[in-house]
C-alpha cells in the first residue's frame, strides 16, 4: 500500500474515526485504525466492537489523495494520531514498506512505524441496514441532549443504558430511564415501518461529537433489529443495539396532578446550584416546602449544615413538602428548553414532571426521596 | 463574631489562601479557613503546616466591611468557597450564631454551616523574618519558570526538592536539580547580608498563582534561617525552608567545550515534539548526530518504531553522537528564552548546557544517557 495526502484530511479523518477507539482496548488490534486502499479509495476504519466507525475518501482538490498501491495495514491510533498531527508537511506520504513495517513522511521527519497485520482486525459488516431515512442534525441533538443523561450508569439492566428510540404512528418516542427518573422527546417522523430500537448512550455521545457539526445537515438513519447506522457524507457510523425488551415507561408518567409550581428556570438552576455542596452520605437532597403563600427550597445535612431559600414563583394547590435529589432535578432542568417551566406535582411521594412552557415535546420526570427530618 | 463584605472581596480571597490548603488533609482543621476579626480588621488564614497564606482586610469603600463584632471562626475552605462564588447578593453577611454554628447570608438564601472551634488552628507566627529586600514580580515569574522544572519529584533527597537562592557579592544564583539535569538562573540583587536558602518548588508554584498578579508589581522578600514570606499588599505568602545544605553544583556545569549547535529553539522544540510518542520503558529517549555537514535528530523504539529528521543549524566541532532524555531537553528549551539558542557539548558522556544568545543569565544543563544501539 502507498499513498499521500493532505496533513488536514488525515488528521481530522483520524480525530474522527479515533472516537470509536478504546485506546486501553485489551485486543491490540481495536487500539489500531484499518487503513485500506482499493479501488480509489482511502477507507479508514476504528471500532471498539460496539461502536465503529468509517469514512471513505476519494481523491479530490481538497484532500490530495493519491493511491500509487493498493493494499491494508493497521496502526496504533496514538501513533497515527500524534504523527498526523506534528507532521512537519503539508502532504503526509504512507507506504508499507517490510511487512507490517510502515513509512510515514512529512518534509524532513521520516517515522517507520511497527504495524499491525491488517489480516488481525476483526471483519465488521458495514452494510446499510433496510430500514432508511433522514433527519436533521439539531433534531438529534435535541434527543441525545434532552434524554440520554437519564440511562442507567450501570449494566444492572443493560437494555436501561440505551436511549429506546420507539416510532409508532409517525411519532417518535425517545425515552430514557434509570429507574429514578426518566427524560422523554417525541418527535414526529414521517416513515412508513414502526420500528423499536435502544441505542446504547455512548455511541450516542460519540455520534454527537463526531456526526453533528452543521445542525441544519440532514443525517441519514438505516436501521434493521440488530445495528443501527448514521451516515454524514463519507461517514458511517455504526452501533449495535441493546438486547431485551425496553419497559413500557408510558404508564409510569402521571398525567393528572395536584399541584403545579411555574418558575423560571435559569433561576431555579442557581438557586439548586446553590444547595448543591450540602450532601449527606456523597448524596445532594433538597426539600421544597410550596404554599400559595411561600416556596422554600432548602437542604439539610447532619455534618455541613444546612440552606435555606424563599423562592420567586407561582404555585397552585393544597401546601406540599416534598425531597428529591438535588443533581437529578439539575439534570432534567438543563435538559429542558425556554425560559419558564412547570414542575407538576401529584404528591409528597409521587413521581412529578417537569415541563417548558415553550415546548409540549419534553418530558421530564423524578422521582421524590423519603426523608427522616 | 460578625461582619458584613462585599462577596468579590471574599470570594477573591477565599480563592487566594485556598492555594495554601489541601482538600484531603488528614488534619481537618487544616481543611479550613480562619477567619478572625480584630481590630476593625478580618483576617483570613489558610496553611498546610509547610505554606500558610494570610489576608488582612481592613474596611474601604471597595470591600465593603463591615465588622460588628470581633471574634473567630474556622470553615471548611470547601464551603466557604461554594458560597462566596454563587450566594446570590453583593454582600454577604457573616456571623457565629451558637457555639461554632454560623450564619451566613445573602439576599433570600441563609446557610447555617457547621463551623470547626478556632483554637483547634495551629498557631502559626507571621512575624516577618529579618532580612527583607524587595524584587520585580516579573523577575520571582522568571526564577520560578526557569528553574522550579527542574527540581527533584521524589523525597529521596528532600533538599533537591526545592529551588536553592544563594546569594553571593550582589549576585543571587537560583539553582534547580534533581541530578540528571540543572537549572540555574542568576540575578544582580543588592542587598547586604548574603544568604543561602532552599524553598520547596510547591511553595515557589503557590507563589506565582497567588502573589504574582501584575509584572511591574514590587514583592517584598524576608526570610531567615527558618522561613521565607512574600509580601505584596495585604497579602503575605509564608513558606518554610528546606533543611540540610544544597550540594555545591558550580563544579558540574563545564565551562570548556569542544562542539556547539546553534540552532532555533521553537524549531528544535517542535522537532523534539514529533518525535516524543516514540517510548522505551515509558521514556523518550532521543539521538543527536551531529557534524559540520548534518544534523540528524532520531528515536528509536523496539516496540514502536523510530524517527529520523534532518534538522537546520549549524554546528561546529568533529562529530558527535549524543543521546538524551527528549523530555528532559524539552524541558531545558521551554525554560529559555529567545529565538537561537546554543547548544554546547564536551563529550558524548559529558553534561551539555543549553544558553539563548541573548541572555546569558540562565543555564540549563542536561546529562546524556548511554544507549545500547
Amino acid at each position: 500500500m502507498h499513498f499521500s495526502i493532505s496533513k488536514d484530511t488525515l488528521c481530522q479523518s483520524i480525530q474522527i474515526v479515533g472516537h470509536a477507539i478504546s485506546s486501553n482496548s485489551p485486543q491490540a488490534s481495536l487500539r489500531g485504525i484499518l487503513l485500506t486502499c482499493k479501488d480509489n479509495t482511502l477507507t479508514l476504519t476504528g471500532s471498539d466492537a460496539d461502536i465503529s466507525i468509517q469514512i471513505n475518501l476519494e481523491p479530490n482538490e481538497e484532500n490530495n489523495l493519491n493511491i500509487y498501491e493498493e493494499g491494508k495495514i493497521l496502526i496504533d491510533n496514538k501513533y497515527l494520531n500524534e504523527i498526523s498531527k506534528k507532521i512537519d508537511s503539508d502532504i503526509i506520504n504512507l507506504e508499507i514498506i517490510d511487512g507490517s513495517l510502515t513509512k510515514i513522511s512529512g518534509e524532513k521527519v521520516v517515522y517507520k512505524i511497527n504495524g499491525m497485520f491488517a489480516n488481525d482486525y476483526p471483519v465488521i459488516d458495514f452494510s446499510k441496514p433496510e430500514n432508511e431515512f433522514s433527519v436533521f442534525a439539531y433534531q438529534l441533538t435535541s434527543i441525545i441532549e434532552q434524554t440520554s443523561f437519564a440511562t442507567a450508569p450501570k449494566e444492572t439492566r443493560p437494555v436501561l443504558t440505551g436511549v429506546n428510540f420507539n416510532l409508532e404512528n409517525n411519532v417518535l418516542h425517545c425515552t430514557a430511564t434509570d429507574s429514578y427518573r426518566l427524560a422523554k422527546k417525541l418527535m414526529p417522523l414521517n416513515y412508513e415501518n414502526n420500528f423499536n430500537v435502544t441505542i446504547p448512550a455512548r455511541s450516542l455521545s460519540e455520534l454527537k461529537s463526531t456526526l453533528i457539526v452543521d445542525d441544519e445537515k440532514r443525517i441519514t438513519v438505516a436501521l434493521n433489529d440488530k445495528k443501527a447506522q448514521f451516515i454524514s457524507d463519507n461517514i458511517i457510523l455504526q452501533t449495535r443495539l441493546l438486547d431485551g425488551g425496553y419497559p413500557d415507561t408510558n404508564r409510569l408518567i402521571p398525567t393528572e396532578f395536584s399541584y403545579v409550581l411555574h418558575i423560571e428556570r435559569d433561576y431555579l438552576i442557581k438557586a439548586i446550584d446553590r444547595q448543591m455542596f450540602i450532601k449527606t452520605d456523597n448524596l445532594t437532597i433538597n426539600n421544597l416546602k410550596c404554599s400559595e403563600d411561600e416556596i422554600i427550597l432548602s437542604n439539610k445535612s447532619q455534618e455541613i449544615g444546612e440552606s435555606n431559600e424563599s423562592l420567586n414563583g407561582t404555585f397552585e394547590g393544597s401546601p406540599l413538602d416534598i425531597s428529591f435529589s438535588g443533581t437529578y432535578l439539575m439534570d432534567a432542568l438543563k435538559a429542558l428548553r425556554g425560559k419558564d417551566i412547570n414542575i407538576k406535582f401529584t404528591g409528597s411521594m409521587k413521581p412529578f414532571i417537569l415541563e417548558s412552557v415553550d415546548d409540549d415535546t419534553t418530558i421530564q420526570l423524578v422521582l421524590p426521596v423519603r426523608t427522616y427530618n
